[in-house]
């Protein structure tokens, strides 16, 4: 990757003399300053971390999520856990997954803005991008059909709403969605930011 | 596009020329042949056929889905359809919306095999890829999450499984999510395959 990236340099020189010998005008294809890259990887770097927190919480969030009504018959057991509904606690886990990942692509985020003019290393991330925003939209869709039905019940299959009894932890549960598809948004501007930056070479 | 498309070439037989001066070896950092850059853009256009048939199956068998029970009782209906739960109207929704994106992103796929060196169309099928699998992710998770719970049940919530009584109904939208969990693996590799295409040029 270093060697690619060292040969990157004098190329892209180049093709800006090439360029400006052709008298193109900078307006119809910028042959980008590395200081645009540079600002690229910088966002980058910063949605990265707001993705971060926001799977970071959505996960603590879910994870401690339980509720104990305080009393109980014979028939009814009257407390509630997220890892009582297998989605939620996939939602968890993909969480989870998702935010070890972007802790993990920290590191080479930081090199993309040293580094601004990197390609492969980028086409590394938009690939594990991609797969870790299937795997987040997977998990925060799937809690949010449980936590729908939670809500509203359906009569024909008769599933009534658990919400009227669980009122906190409803509440709760509603709540830890929030960071997951705020976080869905970001990577998918991830992607596109990450794209927009190989296509600008 | 097209002024862009046509500075393009000859940048690239310079940058091919430079690097040739530069004793560079073919190996570390390949130039590519403009038939790569096509052969890829052809397997964009076959994979986004397969997407296409994978989504738009998956909204048929679910949405034609119903069965009604040859009994019935006073207290419960014994007839279900696909609509009687909003996750699967979304996933109906999601992959009719999906499919036709694909359809209207053939032709400039057909573009791409032709003009194999374009970059700023590839950007904007990068860019409405990813937020289309962002959809069909979430359409076919949420799906999915229902299906499960009409097969298990959940004991804590109270709510059975209804595949007990509606076993061709249960069989028929299992069956519906594969096209969609298919598609969704496809446009992760297209997604994969046009940035690839970017890191090329």
């Amino acid at each position: 990757m270093k060697e690619a990236v060292e040969i990157e340099q004098p190329l892209s020189s180049t093709q800006r003399a090439v360029v400006v010998e052709k008298g193109e005008s900078s307006r119809s294809r910028a042959y980008v300053a590395p200081g645009l890259n540079r600002g690229i990887s910088i966002i980058d770097l910063v949605l990265r971390l707001v993705a971060l927190v926001g799977t970071l919480g959505s996960a603590i969030a879910m994870g401690t999520t339980n509720e104990t009504l305080p009393f109980f018959t014979q028939f009814i057991q009257f407390r509630a856990e997220y890892n009582d509904l297998p989605s939620f606690t996939f939602f968890v886990i993909a969480n989870s997954v998702v935010c070890t990942y972007l802790v993990l692509s920290i590191p080479l985020a930081i090199v993309h803005v040293i580094r601004s003019s990197a390609r492969h290393s980028r086409l590394i991330l938009i690939f594990f991008d991609t797969a870790m925003l299937a795997l987040l939209t997977a998990g925060a869709s799937a809690a949010a059909a449980i936590v729908y039905l939670a809500h509203k019940g359906n009569v024909r299959a008769n599933w009534f709403a658990i919400c009227q009894q669980f009122n906190s932890f409803c509440e709760r549960i509603s709540g830890s969605l929030i960071g997951s598809f705020a976080a869905i948004v970001v990577m998918i501007l991830l992607i596109f930011l990450s794209s927009f930056a190989l296509v600008r070479h």
